[in-house]
């Protein structure tokens, strides 16, 4: 008993519990609290849509909102949407994805626990790739695994591949591979015979991949190649957020092989009972806009061809490929060997909010600064005259 | 690298996601398929109150929903939901409970994972009561820790006491204790002089104490009371799921004593960035809709009454107590000893859905029923009058 009673009087919560804060949502308060004292404030520090959710999703929650108890659904989420998914692979990728394989979850957020749980166990090792998406690591950590971080360079376009993935499984071996592409924050998408290799690197291996395609649809060359074109054995966790503009709706799925259905079903019930619904039927209309969401990704595409024209201008000339989702993920060892100090001044000097790499690359995110591009074309605009003052 | 491949071969799953399927919601399913073969029933299965949200929730909603982006918000919740959940603690309990110390979340559900993994590492063993809330040791299970279940009987009430979560300590020490009242299934409040004692016991013991108070506001006697009256050291979960009839929304809070805070944020920021937007703009109008609820806790109040004098009738006459929430948990030993079989045929040829105890109690619940009576009156009405003839 004695030791309890000794933790419970020296430690005030659980040492999983000492994660480290996502940097982002830090510049972001602080850039609030900026703008509450009356400064104006661009925002390019958030991975979030300036634009919101196509008018035919907003329309079908309104039309939700008449009186009908907004209730629970099945855990795996309505069949209406579920079939809605599986379309979708058939329009956008010429695939054949059964509704029954489709999870709905809420956001990509809950997909990642349920898949992180179905799939492995405390203490298992799972690699994902540094720069990389940051609650990557505390989520795999709070669940008891293991982050392996691979570091990734030029050479690979900063992205994982087979090769390096063989050589960090027979140092040590891994459970699972998390793979994002487009990447956050580099932009990068990695092609489709790179990505065939590290599905049938994994597999040959006995690893299990999950592929984060979160940015999939915001790509502005060729566009980012599904996993399960190269087999069912995957995991895919998708979302609402990005290319349909539906953050803060906390909407995405997962799509699992046959064998995790019942597996995730069954948590999903029991850690989250269901998705939001609201959202939910929203989703199932947005996935109808195209138009609408088309133009936005236009405005994007406008952002990207502008800032890789005019950063370069001011000083900021070396960047990660930001092939595909909405960020700028530039080199800034030129200017600074501190770049949370960087972004600090930045913000409270020209006004201009953006992540500091530390958040995404523990080693080398000091040289590093994220642009997020997803805003409007004016903000873009008066972000790069700011900037060009300031620089000066 | 060998036992992860055999691994691989072997299991399709992670060991922890061998989780127990949650039988309310298969019943519900059951429920369902019976309905869309043309079937009417009843549906006393689920614990979802049968009415919308109040009409001022929904309009908010729907004010929200013009144009302006549904973003993230801030990790820990809307500022404006915390203080008015703040001000619900002053109005309804007459206690003072700084907006800091809230946190907004995604429903009670992502409430238990993010104080679970904020107080307890893995390893750590957790009280709960039996019979008592599936999930909590699912959730509990699939985060590391182990769930040590407390029977409960008459002589208790059917719920936790000081004296009984001491004996479980002494026999092998608890990190934490999970009580709910009114609590599911038994509808049991626990009164005022023994939650203050068990507040005590386990301050005394050095045990974290989490509150759920998701059914908090239905109550047909004395009102529950909250542990915060005992302490701040306390975890208090709620939900807007119950009173505010809100379960789809998926919106609930926890207060958190002050040292949890920014691992709570931490925590969120990275695990579920936060809770949906439009609930949360939602929520906010709910908790000023007072009457409309009131009015709505008055027909489970009457359909309470009705079941406590009809059930009787026809052949289930022993219930716990159901003091609050709104759920009739019945002693079935009389009609059967294998309550899924009864419930399966009284789905069936009655067309009257309720669950089976084995959710909420293994070694008992093969002799009881859970009826939820959160539905409209003349549902109750009829349930009992198709009751009453497939009895026979």
């Amino acid at each position: 008993m004695s030791h309890i009673e000794d933790r419970a009087r020296r430690l005030l919560h659980a040492q999983r519990a000492d994660v480290a804060p996502f940097l982002a949502m830090d510049v972001a308060s602080a850039a609030q609290r900026l703008e509450a004292s009356g400064r104006s404030v661009i925002h390019m520090e958030i991975g979030e849509p300036g634009f919101a959710a196509p008018r035919a999703a907003r329309e079908a929650a309104i039309g939700a909102l008449q009186g009908t108890p907004i209730g629970y659904t099945h855990a795996l989420g309505m069949p209406a949407l579920r079939a809605r998914i599986s379309k979708h692979y058939t329009d956008a990728y010429g695939l054949s994805v059964p509704a029954e394989r489709i999870a709905v979850t809420t956001g990509s957020s809950s997909g990642f626990v349920l898949a992180f749980l179905a799939l492995f166990d405390v203490g298992d090792r799972v690699a994902i790739s540094s720069p990389g998406y940051p609650p990557y690591k505390t989520i795999l950590g709070a669940l008891g695994l293991i982050p392996v971080e691979i570091e990734t360079g030029p050479d690979s376009r900063w992205a994982l591949d087979g090769e390096a993935i063989e050589k960090a499984h027979r140092e040590a071996p891994l459970s699972g591979v998390l793979l994002m592409s487009p990447a956050n924050p580099s932009g990068t998408i990695v092609g489709r015979e790179a990505l065939e290799d590290i599905v049938a690197t994994c597999r040959r291996l006995g690893i299990r991949l999950i592929s984060d395609e979160i940015y999939h649809g915001l790509s502005y060359g060729e566009p980012a190649e599904t996993a399960l074109r190269f087999g069912d054995d995957v995991v895919v966790v998708n979302s609402f957020s990005k290319y349909w503009c539906m953050t803060g709706w906390r909407i995405g799925w997962l799509v699992v092989p046959e064998a995790l259905e019942r597996p995730i079903e069954r948590l999903g019930q029991n850690l989250f009972i269901s998705a939001p619904t609201l959202s939910q039927i929203a989703a199932t209309a947005a996935l109808d806009a195209t138009e609408e969401l088309e133009a936005i990704k236009a405005i994007y595409a406008r952002n990207r061809s502008f800032l890789l024209t005019e950063l370069p201008k001011i000083g900021f000339d070396k960047f990660l490929p930001a092939d595909g989702a909405f960020y700028i993920y530039a080199d800034v060892t030129r200017q600074t060997n501190d770049s949370p100090a960087f972004a600090r001044a930045m913000l409270e000097e020209a006004g201009v909010a953006a992540t500091p790499g530390n958040d995404f690359d523990r080693a080398r995110g000091h040289r590093f600064l994220r642009f997020s591009f997803a805003g409007a074309e004016a903000d873009i605009g008066e972000a790069i005259g700011r900037l060009r003052d300031w620089m000066k």
